[in-house]
């Protein structure tokens, strides 16, 4: 009976709990590569490594499983899977879990849906999973059931062309249900946590608050988490604004 | 008069051609304010940096203009503009000139257009501009008109919450015209140059070549920077999969 293949990336990094319990998941399904960053890499979102050379080291390998780590980002991962450690094209790729709420304009930034992205991207049906705790420790198994629903959904139907799923979970012991939602809208404030060194330099660490735009009625999923719900955004690498397109025409080529 | 305020970064870094040119133009239009990498970030996406802390210097300051280095990344540098280097909300924020094209998928990598969609998402009317020599001593000045139009369009208008502009010249001497195009599809290929160090361990360098998969009839900015046109694509934050969402209520929630 064939096994599907199954890449998996993250951007906690290969030691992340997320990534060994999303692994373990996986293996019932088919074989497993995981090619994940050799280090945290949280914020990463699609960027790829021009500026200096990529390696990977074997860190472990078992029947249906070998596990790689590399100096790059999430999405160099996925390359580097695909063109060295995949035999065939990857039925599913999955990223994550994790450590932390990938919902609204978050998707963004996110290193974990930089490895979807670019899964979508090469044509492979792409799921990020994300986990609201930022505790390493988390218990994800509340989220397992969910997941699964997800995966033999994705196995069975595929995905649209162009289209991959962000799916979160909430920092709650169990949950409501689940919810296909839209993404988020929203701002991060008080960015910079400006410090002076010991030697008088001005530095500065990257923080911030979110505050959601999103309506109290509004399917989002910043909104279905706060209410319980594992949330299921459809993300697409599509990003036209198409409805603006005739004004600008008019109004650009026109004048 | 008031002077409108406009904040510029890039990809290439504070040296590159194509920001200096792109800072002159700005000039004409108000008081300008940039911040640059210091160094090249090609391919950064809209990567934040979390692990490291951000520093910055002062590079120039001349009536109406200040330019910054910065170590991060050029969504970092947005972020340390908007809160430590503008004294009010701009009211236009520029990326580029890149020196290359960023048109297509392309979007998806580009640390330029990650200095745009975070201008965005800070509600800053938002455009990028790229031009597809990647020659840093290219020459922009058949350029210039078309960035003209676009910005005069800008200040004037507006653009609707959640759209910025991602525009790209081809690499010629003269152009077709502008078109407002849908973003191209297509997939990179032959992405690692895999190499053998002196002390024998395996090394790769991020190459590819890119497969346009638009038909020759579409409307895309691959295909108008092929036949001459200087291309204005309408991209937005809300990457929901809207039509989606129907189906997966159906196959994932009632199942």
């Amino acid at each position: 009976m064939y096994r599907p293949l199954i890449l998996i990336s993250n951007d906690d990094g290969y030691e992340a709990k997320g990534l060994h319990v999303l692994t373990e998941l996986a293996r019932e399904y088919g074989d497993v590569v995981v090619v994940a960053p050799d280090g945290g890499r949280s914020g990463a979102a699609l960027s790829v490594t021009f500026q200096h050379v990529l390696t990977s080291r074997l860190i472990k390998e078992e029947l249906g499983l070998k596990v790689y780590a590399c100096n790059g980002t999430p999405c160099d991962c996925v390359k580097l899977g695909l063109a060295q450690y995949c035999d065939r094209k990857p039925d599913l790729l999955l990223g994550g879990i994790n450590h932390g709420d990938n919902s609204a304009v978050n998707v963004h930034y996110s290193g974990t849906m930089g490895v979807v992205i670019e899964g979508c991207l090469k044509g492979i049906p792409s799921i990020g999973f994300s986990h609201c705790s930022h505790n390493m420790d988390t218990d994800f198994a509340p989220m397992i059931p969910y997941m699964r629903r997800v995966i033999d959904y994705v196995l069975k139907n595929g995905l649209q062309k162009g289209v991959c799923l962000n799916v979160n979970a909430p920092d709650t012991p169990t949950y409501r249900g689940m919810k296909v939602c839209q993404m988020g809208q929203g701002v991060w404030t008080k960015e910079l946590d400006a410090r002076v060194s010991p030697r008088g330099f001005k530095y500065y660490w990257m923080v911030g608050e979110f505050r959601s735009d999103d309506a109290p009625e509004t399917n989002s999923d910043w909104n279905g988490l706060h209410q319980g719900y594992v949330t299921v955004t459809p993300t697409k690498i599509d990003i036209t604004a198409y409805e603006v397109m005739e004004e600008l025409g008019e109004l650009i080529i026109n004048n």
